[in-house]
């Protein structure tokens, strides 16, 4: 496949010693990384990542960066919410420039709002830009729209996964509306749960389902099934985390709406993989 | 302000000659601009854009492309939707390469669906590039997550654009609930619409409300208010779209996480915005 090469001059405040930014990586695709999250990466001296970014976009970054893998899997934490915290304020203490990256946006099931918290409790200045969040990548890539005029007037995005008490307490009827769209993310492990409870505050059985693992990379797979059969599909389907679980009538328009699914990382690995930075002085 | 050069490769498909990419172009920011977006933007023999699309995001077009304003204000289209939808069929039926731009994401509020359930009518090949919606830009910009682990478990984006009937239809019960975070898209003209329905389906008058216009642009405003305020605040302020109304908790982190207002639109405008396309083959 060709390549292309894009160049650009962004114009605004370096980062500064000390500082850290929140940043969105968005949901796998470098491609889908914004031109403000790749400017920060090249003048990262720590990266401070999660599970969900992805190789490509770690790739961008400024060779030198000290890496610190922060990433959360189910049951199996590399860190806890306190230790990443006490690491992002440790570096910019040192002085770093830290960008913390996140897969999707840091506002949306980031705990971006979190981290910000902890960085002003400590005096440190931070920045937050925001990235394509995972809805939106499996919607365009999945091939349905999130909203749309004849078939879904509001999308709700909501975790589905449990808080430390086990206990996922939705407000099942806010969720169970027609017309609506409702994504769950990390919702794999309370999948029985969600298609009981929809099914229960008046959605019928045949009410459409997209799920949609790891999207918008070369290993995303999309299943549509309905809720009355979803449990079933996961299981059938061996479905795994990442997996977003779409709920809404505009999941009908997946079969013609349908995108490619991306055979390759959008970036080139290796030696093509290149950043010119270049200031220059106005 | 001093600025950056960023060079990337990016490995796609061309766009091929009668092909549509359906783009989202953020929130006005350009550096919120995804990656994949600037490439399309290079690319392309027309622009098709809205109102919300920002000048320095056009600048970073192909300067040879044809620009197509489709823009539509409140109550003065420049187009309708059939003619929008006409004039890209005709475009790619040309066999140009048309960016159909969109302010922010074209599969949330932005008729990204319906404009491909055309192509595909048509017979033309379509891709859909996802953008920073709105409510993220404005989020990040504005100083407040739209989830949080205390304070809001799900987000809802919800259109507060009556439909031609005049209607404004919505499921309020689902709106007004606790520990949520509820954007409503066009929303202005029926703030007392929105305030009073909240508050009869059970949230306070203290409700807190952010008010943001043209968010994560040099021009953002932000103001904080409360449902039982709503209506004067916009009318006292003078607020004017393109406004965010967010409703929720989060809105109390707005003030501690605030981030400075954009002084400056993030690209360079005039000479020194380049685009240095080089195809590279592998």
């Amino acid at each position: 496949m060709p390549s292309r090469r894009v160049s650009y001059d962004l114009a605004e405040a370096p980062m500064a010693p000390g500082e850290v930014a929140i940043v969105g990586a968005g949901p796998g695709d470098p491609g889908l990384l914004t031109l403000r999250a790749l400017s920060l990466l090249e003048q990262a001296d720590c990266l401070v990542f999660d599970r969900l970014v992805s190789r490509e976009v770690l790739a961008l970054a400024n060779p030198r960066a000290r890496r610190f893998y922060v990433g959360k899997a189910s049951r199996c934490h590399a860190l806890t919410q306190d230790e990443t915290n006490a690491l992002l304020v440790r570096l910019a203490e040192e002085g770093r420039r830290v960008v913390r990256l996140k897969g999707g946006d840091p506002y949306i099931f980031g705990r971006g709002g979190e981290e910000a918290e902890v960085l002003i409790e400590h005096g440190i200045d931070f920045r937050v830009v925001p990235g394509i969040t995972s809805a939106q990548g499996c919607a365009a890539y999945g091939g349905f729209p999130l909203t749309h005029r004849d078939h879904a007037q509001s999308v709700t995005f909501v975790t589905g996964h449990c808080k430390a008490d086990g206990e996922l307490a939705l407000d099942w009827s806010a969720l169970a509306v027609p017309h609506h769209t409702a994504v769950f993310y990390m919702g794999l492990a309370n999948a029985g749960l969600i298609s009981r409870q929809l099914q229960d505050h008046g959605l019928p059985a045949s009410h459409p389902v997209a799920l949609v693992e790891r999207g918008t990379t070369p290993e995303q797979r999309r299943v549509i099934t309905c809720l009355g059969e979803l449990v079933e599909t996961i299981a059938r389907e061996e479905l795994k985390p990442p997996t977003l679980i779409v709920v809404g009538e505009v999941v009908r328009l997946a079969t013609t709406l349908a995108q490619p699914t991306p055979t390759e990382a959008t970036f080139i690995e290796g030696e093509t993989l290149e950043l010119v930075p270049q200031r220059v002085a106005l």
